[in-house]
């Protein structure tokens, strides 16, 4: 099982770690919303961004997707009770989001035994966090968050794309307006 | 402005890195929901879990609560269109989210120029995630993920804490059933 793999490397790392005592309150006062997505993991979207262990927040779903009140009430959080001062969220290309479509997704879960009287309750494609183009998903997530009754009209919010083959990463909103 | 401090990190970045095409499919077809603190960045909890960049798609928020349908929305998304076959929730000790105390929230809130009206439309302790324990909270979120009814029954759901000083990792639910 890949719970005992999970378990085994942890004390292999345990062993050599040293422990260093960071505050919970982040150095740059920094919160990154931005994807899930598996080759934005162990460091890569850190280290393309120049941000260390302790130094930001970081936010992560489906798609970078701000659908709700999750993402919202993370920012929030972040900064009301941690300090933060600014914000960036952080698209990619080639977003597995973009890819998703409602009747292959639905036949992929009836297969798996979901209930298709669940399943019609909702508009599937909207429920999931389908996008339809990374760019302007970033800027429709800028807006949101910059519109919130929640966010302070300071904080400056930016809209940022990352290539996940080549690290690169552009500016889509500068924090006060849009550059594409 | 941090923007060009990140973008100037984005060069030096660049410069040097070896681009490798990864696949969008997580690797050890596993999902992780973690919290979006900021001891748990820069590879820290994927190295202290052996997962390296490929392997995991991963989702975080203010104290890795399962709140609304954000956090199942994404996981389900893993599953059914990207092959996760196992989650993990990953709680961490010495969560923020459990010193958030609403008076002082508000205050904060108000200074800020939040609108009262606005704050007092919601329950803020409960908007904005606030938790009481780390573990129950774990316990609680795996409960949720395992319940929604757009989570296959077969998938096993797994509730960690990750202690961010000494990178420990323990279980608390390992699957079925509760383990503390």
């Amino acid at each position: 099982m890949l719970l005992d793999e999970v378990l085994e490397s942890n004390k292999k790392f345990v062993e050599k770690f040293n422990e260093i005592k960071l505050s919970p309150i982040p150095r740059k006062k920094l919160a990154i919303v931005t994807c899930m997505d598996t080759r934005l993991t162990d460091g890569f979207l850190e280290q393309a961004m120049g941000i260390k262990r302790g130094d930001a927040k970081i936010i992560k779903n489906a798609g970078n997707n701000v659908l709700n009140h999750d993402v919202i009430r993370s920012v929030a959080a972040a900064i009301f009770a941690l300090g933060v001062e600014e914000v960036m969220l952080v698209g990619h290309h080639d977003c597995g989001m973009t890819r998703v479509g409602a009747e292959k997704l639905k036949i992929t879960m009836v297969e798996r035994g979901i209930s298709t009287n669940e399943i019609a309750k909702v508009d599937i494609q909207k429920w999931i966090g389908a996008i339809e183009s990374e760019e302007s998903n970033v800027i429709k997530g800028v807006e949101k968050i910059k519109n919130s009754s929640f966010i302070p009209d300071d904080i400056p919010v930016h809209g940022l794309i990352i290539d996940p083959l080549t690290g690169i990463v552009d500016v889509l909103y500068n924090g006060y307006e849009v550059q594409i």
